[in-house]
């Protein structure tokens, strides 16, 4: 198994790249990240196959603990969600320790009424009785085009197969089978020194894999996520710190602004590192969040750089905000507009585009206080002084991974926002989605 | 001079027979549709003609009533506003009478700062003398790019030129010259008999020029509409009627969901056509307000359906909503969503992108009871029960006319909203826009 590393600098840089470069220490921190995606953690194995909901590729993915792992799990907040995760959230009313995630490609099975409700449950029922664990610790989740009836007996052929088909290893496979147009998997894994009082590190693992790659916007997206470690940790501490690190993450990307049906991520936490139990406050805990920040942010970051017909990652980082949510409404704003992102796509630097979305974001600012930099190039700065070189500007809109600061002077917060370039190849995929 | 008439059924059969129908009467009212744009009123001359802000085109227009007109306007919502809306709303403060309203294109003057500030106002002074008429009765308006200084010395030469150029049939000229990415003019006059007590009905006119095409969402669009009446009517009437009327035509379409800096809407009322003052409550008030309607509405959907890259207009219709502002909620999130949007261009009835737009709205309803047509076709019946027939949807979905009907069946208010398909040429024009 060769080590996969997705160093900051390689994202953007193509598949190739990001698959080959070698797993490294990520600076100033105690991880660093290795192969494996969520086979990483100690006691967990995957498995991806081929059963006949999508023409040609992988479409069906198994997640197995060997041990029942405490489960954390955020859902879409569409008023329209899809028949697996009302099955989820039903399951995760009572039963917090799940053992087995099953995921389909090919087919959303949303808006799919009192049919996809009972194909939802049976996918569930087949899990639980191909591996021999409880209906109640299985979850379901389900991802491609909404409003068609699932193919229930190709699915279950394949939730039979799936058990005989998990490994170690089979993360990557599980990576593959959940993707619908991504065009490549998306995985990482990290392998985390906590401080002890003693002074050894204790070692534990979190692993994850995503999807995405259009219906992209925060709260949440078309995604699947789904993330294991082997630290032991309680529910409530795992729900509410996965809560706040994919407000920052997840909720932080932009793709073409539509919001699915089906977005989802769940976390397990297994135990199998037998590293004592994580408790708030301490300092073991806050490098864990530290580190499930950096898987977060780096998947989420990888579906943005991954949207349909993307060329280009941009971080939009808006300064001086007087709260972090108008900072994060102004960078969203920028992040949605068909203006900016085709004008990034054609590294035409329409700076005005930028400004006039910052203007119908709903926040109060003051236009001539603002300044503007793409990466640390001078656009505009206050009272509508144009620094523009349009040179310069036309090098970085050039680039693959570009940067639009926007700093409003009116306060001390900021966020950071994630979205891509849009092309014509994003019509092109997403005006014959179906065919 | 032809007749030029935009028949509803013409809407979207190119634009060769849209500019080439017949005049005729509209049905079920007191009005029937003739040439001239805004010279069709009584009292009102124009001009456009080409000064060298853009390449080739007319770039700079003129609009001018022989009588101080009454005057109403409608401005964009957006916090970054440009520098001839400041100076518009500075003026309209004292002054509501306006003899002149002058437009360039190709330069938005937006973000401009203090020069841009006094380039405006210097619009609004060599206007003023060119016409020798109060720099008070002027308005300015400007579209095109943002955040490039204008260039004075070609506009003034243009203005200098303008007058000796206005004609009473200068209408479409003027719409030519205010025309951006537009790929055609967008006018429309009406001839309109309102009803008097001794049955003989008075004539007044109407008449209207607009511009799209990017920046196109409510609150209110790239688009300029400015609007001539030789009716006599109270200014605070005026503006109230015009402002009502905007809330159901031009803040009803969208093309990209980005709203632009220099948005604005103008009427002039200038009682040329010596019919007694219209006054609120009387019949014939009620067919001029039905009049103005039917010309902000035909302007509003030739600028949906010459959006960007556009090759359809599309009606989005929300009923059984429980409030007018739910249904316009609904159908605005319908409307923008390039998922919905690039399934249209493609022709493939992907019905799940509809309901989850919906779904991200923001309204509350209930899924399971949604019905949904394409044009007069069922696609989904309340409980999710699936009634699309493959190859009617994709026959209707291939015409340049869709409509598409989202009946929340949870209350009684209904609103329709007007949007293109999204194509690659969408991505092409707007990523090289300023080349």
């Amino acid at each position: 198994m060769t080590e996969i590393a997705y160093g900051d600098a390689a994202i953007g840089h193509g598949v190739t790249e990001i698959l080959n470069g070698t797993g490294a220490p990520v600076p100033g921190t105690a991880f660093h990240e290795i192969a494996g995606g969520v086979t990483a953690p100690n006691g967990f194995s995957a498995a991806g196959i081929y059963c006949g909901i999508r023409k040609v590729k992988k479409d069906i993915a198994l997640i197995v603990s060997e041990e029942p792992a405490r489960c954390a799990a955020v859902f879409t907040l569409n008023a329209v969600i899809a028949a697996p995760l009302v099955v989820d959230k039903e399951i995760l009313k009572d039963e917090r320790t799940i053992k087995a995630i099953v995921v389909n490609s090919g087919n959303a099975n949303a808006c799919t009424g009192e049919q996809g409700m009972q194909d939802a449950w049976r996918m569930v029922r087949e899990t639980a009785a191909a591996l021999g664990v409880p209906e109640q610790q299985v979850l379901v989740s389900s991802t491609g085009v909404i409003g068609q009836y699932l193919p229930m007996e190709n699915i279950v052929k394949g939730i039979r197969e799936l058990p005989s088909r998990l490994s170690r290893s089979g993360g990557f496979d599980a990576a593959e089978a959940i993707m619908t147009t991504d065009t490549y998997a998306k995985e990482i894994a990290l392998d985390i020194a906590l401080p002890t009082n003693n002074g050894t590190p204790h070692t534990v693992r979190i692993g994850g894999i995503a999807k995405g790659s259009g219906m992209i916007a925060p709260n949440m997206a078309t995604m699947l996520a789904f993330l294991t470690t082997d630290a032991a940790i309680a529910q409530p501490l795992l729900q509410n710190t996965f809560s706040r690190l994919i407000g920052k993450s997840f909720n932080r990307i932009s793709v073409d602004g539509d919001m699915s049906t089906n977005d989802m991520a769940v976390i397990l936490a297994n135990g199998s590192s037998h590293v004592p139990e994580l408790t708030a406050g301490t300092k073991a805990f806050a490098v864990f969040e530290e580190a499930l920040e950096h898987v977060l942010v780096r998947l989420a970051k990888m579906i943005a750089r991954d949207g349909e017909g993307a060329t280009k990652l941009v971080e939009i980082v808006v300064k001086g905000a007087r709260s972090e949510s108008e900072a994060i409404r102004a960078a969203q704003s920028v992040a949605n507009s068909n203006l900016v992102k085709t004008a990034i796509h054609g590294a035409d630097a329409n700076w005005g585009r930028i400004l006039a979305a910052v203007g119908y974001s709903g926040i109060a600012f003051d236009p001539a206080r603002v300044e503007l930099f793409f990466d640390d190039l001078p656009i505009l700065r206050p009272d509508y002084q144009i620094f523009i070189d349009e040179v310069r500007a036309k090098e970085i809109f050039s680039k693959e991974n570009i940067t639009i600061t926007i700093d409003l002077h009116q306060g001390t917060e900021m966020a950071n926002f994630w979205t891509c370039d849009l092309s014509k190849d994003y019509v092109h995929i997403n005006a014959s989605y179906r065919s």
